[in-house]
């Protein structure tokens, strides 16, 4: 018999913090907790099995996770003293969703479950507090529906707010009992009227009903979307944690809320937190009303003239404390906690480990550090290398001029300007065509994630500091302004308004996450401030890393802010890419129309010059780091003339007939460009191209040299298949290379080798190594090539594949290690066979994904590169990759 | 010191016949011949590592092969008791070309070489035949001038033409000496004139300059050409024979020819040969003069009344017969004899394995079986495979109409029809445009090589059975008719007369090259003839084979040809290329743009009946061997309509506006289709496609069962990257296929698999083995992804590529076994070990050649599948991989 039901109660707590693959998250921390002595209400977890075992048996819970359910219920009975369905004292259950990993908001809840027309009576009798009673029942109905049953609720929210106007009052809580239980009746009719189906009054029913729904949430599509940006597997399944209610919504004796051990915003070591007096946790998730700080550390613009819990509840308050001090030394890490007062007596709902911004892990980490709480590796393990993303994007120039129209909560840092708009609909159309947005929601709702993964920055007039949009917007590292209550915002009219002036779709706002601050137009950005724990952070990751990190820039200006984010040299350096500039695109296309070697030679004359003065430049930024210049790579017809116009100035300019350009673009054409005359086939076939790119390497070399910079050049040859190719062509370079330095006298130092990016070339790597002094892993087109998948093709069917789960990831953000992988790992075993001296280094775009850089250390690559802004992200990987694996 | 020289002479010879490799075929055998007795004139061999060597330094004759040539000079001198350069008895040369495999006529020769101003009066007082001497040194000039210096021997032959008709005469031989002697002044004064350099007197001058020129025409463009086309590697270099001259073209007892000791255009056991009197043996291969017949058994109808060698001169003919027989036996093959008998003495110059057409090939090897010469298995090695091809191709219908014009030698067998054309350019140009062309020459030359390949077949009116155009036409299985004396071609005014009526390029005739018949316009061919030795050669073929061999066939039809050639069962049927047929497009586009899922199955509900009907007709002509399916596989847009007419055609057919297909089509454009949305990546999106194939399969089993066929499908899923996509559709598919069984109440057997032509499916197939019930590698696909070459625009660079050296094969038409092989071998061994009952086949073109079926026989897949044409050649080339690899 297989164990699918755990208890959390003092004294007969099942489960241990370890179990989270099979409770959850939530539900280990809470059997921690209670086993720890924390006041935590009684409960137990149905597992991530049982979970899986529903989706596999056809969607029903089987007979053996029924029976452990009914125990662990018996159970709970007895420890509360209470029964569920009594109608004089009833046990009520929470029913929550709990996965492995943290997915906040995006399954289901269900509160005061339990709740009858017969129970509801017996808690108005028992608490004396008949208005209470019927306001927990009414929302248990209306989360129900909406939960359980699928039942479009708005229907019964517009019911509440007729209420109310039909009462006369604006709040809900200023409904009598009375109002309430009619409520309650008329909520029970709608549904049956217009779903057919009638409100189940049986607790037992309602609870099957509920696990049920919790465990199909997993694969509601929100949930879906979640897990595919967080990159969690589908097949985990989510834990039912079902807890006894305790109930924070009884009067002024009662409070809810959420804390953080530290600033999850800044990192730093300050209580901090938000509540509600008389309301259930719901409330302050939601953001439907601002909650109060629960102490002065806590207060900001717009909940500073609000009491806090220290002042109004001391000794639930000071309880509080001791709580938090345990709970951070015990996991040793930044703790959010949920917690219920019930008539002044503290319980802990739930603990786990707070989400933060990039900045805040930084910080945490250091600090914990230097508390002596953590080891420099467990610190460097602790920060998830793709949230430094976040660090490294501008923040809003200072001395750019502004005009600041309001502020909101500083909810996530970061600055960010864009068109507004009011749907995450209208955000993703929009960003599809090029737009930057600014996401304007009243408050956003799991449905919103969408629209905020394509919003530059998000901005809510609701919510507070730990309100959905502030946390998901910490967790995507995007800006938000929270809570901005200054800000009126009609979805039905796409207009917000702020100090009377109506903005809509399409003006521009610019926000600032940091201050919360909110101006008009597009207020200029400057880059990222690298702070002191940064630095130091990344310190310890370059001391830990035997990977080095290079990065792929092809000019100057990236170049030189690579280096700035810690690279350590150029790893791939695209030389056509400077082809296009404007003035030199033309001398290009005479290149390619040109009749003949002769006529291509004079073109190629033309271009020397400024390829020569790019490599100075490169040369200087690197000053003697490894700078790896790739020779000219892709199909001739990418640089022709596509406008009508440029044909014509084309025509001019070479002096033929329109009809000669055309003709020799028809030519060019190819069926499959990405398979066809590139890379190294054109230096087969055009050899004075290559000879004009080396020339100009050699002699910028020369010159940089001789101005007393130190010059480290790599001549990568691309696109080779086969060893005769490589040796073909670096035996005609290497004796170019040589007549131009006789013809100079001057000695020159470089390195010569090969990308292997072709299945054939891994494949035959130990023939290919003698020819080359490196090989350079182009993993970009190596996925191409050994998926047989178009790059510019896939997004038609790749977002299909990963959402049906046939491929996990995809493969051209992170390393295919079965198939792709097996190729590098086998070239790098082949290649330092036959050539021992021989160094690797990878430069697709894999290069800054954090999973592919430990594939890259785990293989034995020198180094890895990747586009500037991830040189940091590699870096700490490189680092956590040699914790992981030494 | 290396040996660089090689003596050949009584006593003296140095070389033996498995030096092949160093010596070349002819000089192995020469030494051979002399250590046997044989009556050879004695000579030496300049060993074709002289030839590497002198390109590699640069083309100088290094000192030390100079020193070695100059011994064995002296030691000829001895033997022969001549002096080069004397005048009163001078020794003279030929310097002849002689590669490791045959290539007739494609590298250059000089005879007579020695003769200068002294050295001819010497012989012609000596012979006391001053005419012989002075046309000797004649054609010297001739010769040396056209392969030593270079030099257009145009107009040096319009000069004897000059002065023939200004003598009066017809004939060469009617020139006088003195004629001749003048003849000899005026070619050196036009030689200094044209070319500005003296032709050279000095015999030792004349030596070293020859035999570089013989090295350097191994890189001569034709014979490039002729190895490309004959897969011979270009870095064998060739050997240079340097032979004492005897002489033909002394007087009436003097003679030359060639002859063979079997008939090798049909392999009957006959001796047959050629002769001229009074000629030297250029005279016999240029076809200059219709040669006689050596004996009744060679005469034909140009020859038969003339007198043969063995009745002119009957003693030297019985010792010929005496050698051929010595040299059959020894060499236990056909031999090609090269004769000169000088004052009725008999010399062999020259033996080697006669080329022979593929009938002959199998005649004699089926002939030396039955008389104990061979084994059955060595009978099996002596046929190329390849050769096969033209046993296969159609001959003239007998039954057809047709108007003979005239008759030619039966030169080569075969029947073709064409266009004719004069040139080998022409003849290139058309046939690029897909024209039918036969090329018509007075006769063929080296030159010409491209032209004959390009044409459907050849007619000469000048040369016997061995001539030039005799020799390579049989090589390369073409049908040919030379020597047809009765036509009149003219170059220059590009016609050809026969009869009077005159036949201008475009005019169709059409030839059979077994009679020698030529025909007005196109007479209808009839498929080949299975000859009883055919039938009795392959039936040892196929017991001796292990691997099994299938054919690619998309239709009844082909099928049915296959299984005719001995395919034991379909490889490869291409499902979708029904879908072109006329009345299916309209439907298949009416479902390409198809507006959702409904409209979609629609369409396919009207394709499934033609597919059904497709398949019960091949499972009818395969009637229970195998008939592997493959689903879809191109991209869609492969079947949009290209045209504006076919586009509005389509419009009106499923009744939308025109833009609406212009704007579908514009969306399905791929910029890579070939990595694009295709093969079970369609399955994926659009499940209704695969589920419609599979059901035309499944229900066409079922009504070809009921009618008393076996039935033995396999449904192959193609472009398989990952395990995951494999699962997933064969899991639905078989479920579709349950269901159609359910419903219909009947059981059916099939297979399911997938296609190997990825890189990463071959990777990781030990992921993929389990979901397979077999693999079938499509390596022409598995050859574009693994070199990053896309089979439609390699052409632009391929050709280079395999000139240049770097390539040795186009890889699309011989398996590239270190890179594609690595892969194809990888995913066997891996498949194996994962799934022990998986069954592997090969499906690329590469099934139906030799090199790849040994390779794909030694790694032991189970089948190869190739054109139904080829199905022989495979079937051979399986049992020469069994004899070679077991």
């Amino acid at each position: 018999m297989s164990k699918w039901v755990y208890l959390f109660s003092a004294g007969k707590t099942e489960g241990t913090r370890d179990m989270k693959d099979l409770l959850g998250g939530k539900g280990a921390n809470l059997a921690e907790m209670t086993s720890r002595g924390l006041n935590v209400p009684p409960g137990f977890t149905v597992t991530t099995q049982a979970c899986l075992d529903y989706e596999k048996s056809g969607k029903k819970i089987n007979d053996e996770i029924k029976s452990q359910v009914k125990s662990a219920l018996a159970e709970v009975e007895k420890i509360t003293n209470k029964k569920f369905g009594d109608q004089t004292d009833p046990l009520l259950f929470s029913v929550r969703s709990g996965a492995r990993a943290s997915m906040p908001g995006m399954m289901d809840t269900v509160l005061n479950l339990g709740l009858n027309e017969q129970t509801v009576e017996g808690m108005a009798k028992l608490t004396g507090n008949p208005r209470f009673a019927w306001d927990s029942y009414r929302r248990f109905i209306q989360m129900y529906a909406n939960v359980v049953m699928g039942f479009n609720i708005s229907l019964l929210e517009s019911t509440l707010e007729d209420l109310k106007e039909h009462v006369g009052v604006h709040e809900d809580t200023e409904l009598s009992a009375e109002d309430l239980k009619e409520l309650s009746q008329v909520y029970k009719e709608i549904i049956l009227q217009e779903s057919g189906k009638v409100f189940p009054n049986d607790p037992v029913e309602q609870l099957w009903q509920s696990i049920a729904a919790v465990f199909r949430s997993w694969n509601n599509p929100r949930a879906i979307k979640y897990r595919e940006i967080n990159e969690i597997p589908h097949n985990w399944g989510t834990a039912v944690n079902v807890q006894s209610m305790v109930f924070g919504n009884m009067g002024d004796t009662c409070a809810t809320g959420v804390c953080f051990t530290r600033d999850p915003s800044t990192g730093v070591k300050r209580f901090f937190g938000e509540y509600l007096i008389n309301a259930q946790g719901e409330d302050v998730v939601a953001g439907i009303r601002t909650p109060a700080p629960i102490n002065n550390d806590s207060k900001n613009e717009s909940n500073k003239s609000m009491a806090t819990l220290e002042e109004l509840m001391p000794r639930a308050f000071k309880e509080l404390v001791d709580v938090y001090t345990k709970l951070e030394n015990h996991y040793k890490d930044m703790q959010d906690i949920e917690f219920t007062i019930e008539n002044d007596q503290l319980f802990i709902l739930q603990t786990r480990n707070g989400k933060r911004t990039a900045a805040a892990a930084i910080k945490i980490a250091t600090d914990l550090v230097v508390e002596g709480i953590l080891t420099k590796d467990e610190a460097l393990m602790r920060v998830k290398p793709d949230d430094l993303n976040q660090l490294l994007h501008p923040t809003l120039d200072p001395q750019a001029e502004r005009k600041m129209i309001t502020t909101g909560l500083p909810a996530s840092p970061g600055a960010a300007s864009g068109e507004i708009v009011f749907t995450s609909e209208r955000a993703t159309e929009l960003a599809a065509l090029g737009h930057k947005v600014l996401l304007v929601r009243l408050e956003t709702s799991p449905e919103d994630i969408a629209g905020m993964v394509a919003a530059q920055g998000i901005l809510t007039a609701r919510g507070g500091m730990t309100s959905h949009a502030a946390v998901v917007a910490r967790g995507m590292g995007k800006p938000c302004v929270a809570g901005c209550s200054s800000a009126e915002v009609s979805h039905s009219k796409a207009t917000l308004t702020i100090a009377g002036k109506i903005y809509k779709e399409g003006d521009f706002l610019t926000l600032d996450g940091g201050t919360g601050e909110v101006f008009e137009g597009e207020v200029p950005t400057k880059s990222a401030e690298i702070s002191d724990d940064f630095a130091k952070f990344m310190s310890w990751a370059d001391a830990r890393r035997t990977l080095r990190v290079r990065t792929n820039a092809d000019n100057p200006r990236d170049s030189k802010v690579a280096v700035r984010f810690g690279a350590e040299g150029i790893g791939l350096c695209r030389a056509e890419n400077m082809f296009f500039e404007p003035e030199r695109i033309m001398i290009v296309r005479e290149m390619i129309f040109a009749d003949g070697t002769a006529a291509r030679k004079r073109a190629l004359d033309k271009l020397l010059p400024y390829q020569k003065q790019d490599f100075i430049d490169i040369f200087k930024a690197l000053d003697g780091m490894p700078v790896n210049i790739r020779l000219l790579d892709p199909p001739l017809h990418e640089f022709l003339p596509h406008s009508q116009d440029d044909r014509v100035a084309l025509a001019n300019h070479i002096g033929v007939e329109l009809s000669v350009i055309t003709e020799r673009a028809e030519k060019l054409h190819e069926f499959n460009p990405m398979l066809g005359h590139r890379g190294c086939r054109l230096g087969v076939t055009y050899p004075e191209i290559y000879e004009m790119q080396v020339q100009a390497i050699v002699e910028a070399g020369i010159e940089a040299a001789s101005a007393g910079v130190s010059v480290n050049p790599e001549i990568m040859i691309p696109l080779i298949a086969t060893a005769s190719e490589l040796e073909f062509l670096s035996q005609r370079l290497h004796a170019h290379i040589d007549k131009i330095l006789q013809k100079s006298g001057k000695k020159f130092d470089y390195k010569m080798g090969t990308m292997i990016e072709l299945p054939r070339a891994a494949i035959t790597a130990a023939e290919i190594a003698p020819h080359a002094q490196f090989f350079s892993f182009g993993t970009n087109d190596l996925t191409q090539t050994t998926f047989g998948l178009s790059r510019d093709d896939a997004g038609k069917f790749l977002g299909d594949y990963v959402s049906k789960g046939i491929l996990p990831k995809d493969p051209f953000v992170s390393l295919d290690q079965s198939g792709v992988g097996f190729l590098v790992e086998h070239a790098v075993k082949e290649g330092r066979r036959t050539n021992p001296k021989i160094h690797f280094g990878i430069c697709g775009e894999h290069g800054g994904d954090p999973a592919s850089v430990h594939f890259c250390h785990k293989i034995g690559l020198d180094y890895v590169s990747c586009s500037p802004f991830r040189v940091p992200i590699a870096r700490l990987a490189a680092a956590q990759a040699a914790i992981t694996h030494d």
